[in-house]
């Protein structure tokens, strides 16, 4: 059942001591959504435990290292930022049907708990318990401001990205003009620094960028030759899709890497509006228009010749 | 002279033809700031023509695409963004001593033009822009605002930088409120596309890094042998300086180039608290607490070990 804000905010302030469920490999929103609710469940009285199937990465200590909270008998359910029971991953079992409050900002989310607070306006959860608070006239305290505005930046890529609400902004300005963050060390944190390997890695892989029709293509190959030769395992790439869309004026990018022999398994994405899921079905895979994907076998030559040909055409060339 | 908002707006509004001067190096903020001062001056039926030393680069077109106006005689000259005459490059003969209204954001501006309004806590000349336009009642067209988002967004690394002020968030929300700018497209634009070339400069360049001190110190040497290995000219290296300072944990960046045999160029950054203004000073140079720089003569083993022990100093290793 869908409900309101003021529904929600109802359903809080009369819910016993609450367990706060955040989605497995948790991010800046559901982690910051989490704590912020946590403290506002404390601020009414009430215990609350934010839990996750995996660890909360080293990032975000400065928001978890007030504690996920002791361990009690929860008398409420909380998923924040799940757009579906099996995000919960290892505790979908133990909690996915207990679910009494979701609070996310998913168009796509199921309906799997029994109350959904869901704005699918909102360019991050944490835009939402801002609005809870507000709407409860929760004061805010500076680790709340922290979480909400790290939610924010992170889900947005600091307001970069076209999901950033005019809300967003304000509710920065808000928290800026109230709190003393050190918003821009979160920032650091969050998009500036990447680990020594990393770096490495995508230099590595950079630097087998090739470019076609006037550089409205490009393309990464990495076969398991070049996988061996720079010493990573195929698990270390993850996140390189993106990477050719570095490059100014490309419209398509692939990122092909080599499953086993002559199967390659293609990452295709688009800068603008050249729907990719539409070149990824001709070629036997979909996706999104944006992010698509398929397998080709054949080989490296043959598959490269077919992508460039699929991807030409779509491009008008 | 200082003057306030009001004065500014008193002269703009009185002054006739005006010639918009933008400095050297143009970046999103002097060409945002120009543009909509020029089309601010167009709504109250004036001419306005925006000049500067360099050509704006390509990534602006969006914005200079306009036309910078035609070749008039001005009866008013006003400057942008420029704190120092010095930085108008060519222009300064011409213009250095003949700037009736200056508006800039920064502390430093030497006060060279007849009158000053000055901001210094603004983020950028854009937020100042925006504030004038207020005063005087324009009505902002989508030029205008698609100009002033992209000077805040450039000036503040989007919303990034400590720099990025309250009002800077308002506006940006104010805009995209009234506007169908595509923010995310400039975004991208700006922030996240490079030539396939710099791509494979900086990755090259990465690869190089060196770690020490459990990672709090970075660097990376760049030899004469080097850049000739790699194919690159010294010039290309330009803005390298802060690559070291991408290493999650790192405390001081070093980026050393071989500028002559046995004489090494080092920039040094700071990602926090460590001051290497205080470390370059000690070494021969000198800079700000973030950013600083020194010449070092010797073998290249010599220089690095003289760093790493000056480094490791002030890291209190």
């Amino acid at each position: 059942m869908l409900i309101s804000l003021s529904e929600a905010a109802d359903f809080l302030s009369k819910c016993g001591d609450a367990l706060i469920i955040t989605h497995q490999s948790p991010d800046g929103d559901c982690i910051g959504a989490g704590f912020a609710l946590k403290d506002m469940l404390e601020a009414m009285g009430k215990r609350g435990r934010v839990v996750c199937s995996d660890e909360f990465p080293k990032k975000f200590e400065f928001l978890t290292n007030v504690g996920c909270g002791e361990d009690f008998e929860p008398e409420a359910v909380i998923a924040v930022d799940i757009a579906d029971a099996q995000l919960m991953g290892s505790l979908k079992e133990q909690y996915g049907e207990r679910v009494q409050l979701c609070i996310d900002h998913h168009v796509s989310n199921t309906g799997y708990a029994e109350r959904t607070l869901l704005n699918a306006e909102a360019s991050a959860a944490c835009e939402i318990i801002y609005e809870l608070a507000r709407e409860m006239g929760t004061e805010l305290n500076e680790h709340m401001a922290a979480c909400i505005y790290t939610g924010i930046a992170t889900d947005t890529g600091c307001f970069k990205y076209s999901c950033t609400t005019v809300r967003a902004h304000i509710i920065a300005a808000e928290i800026m003009e109230s709190f003393s963050i050190n918003f821009a060390l979160i920032n650091r944190n969050m998009f500036d620094v990447k680990s020594i390997g990393r770096i490495k890695v995508e230099s590595a892989v950079l630097e087998l960028m090739e470019s076609y029709f006037g550089g409205k293509f490009t393309m990464i190959c990495i076969t398991s030759d070049i996988m061996e030769k720079m010493g990573v395992e195929s698990s270390e790439l993850e996140g390189c899709a993106s990477l050719p869309l570095q490059v100014e004026g490309v419209e398509v990018g692939v990122f092909l890497k080599e499953s086993e022999p002559e199967a390659y398994k293609i990452s295709m994405r688009s800068a603008n509006d050249v729907n990719v899921s539409e070149i990824c079905r001709i070629l036997g895979g979909g996706g999104h228009a944006k992010a698509a994907g398929c397998m080709l076998r054949g080989s490296l030559s043959d598959v490269k010749r077919k992508l460039v040909e699929a991807v030409g055409k779509a491009l008008g060339e």
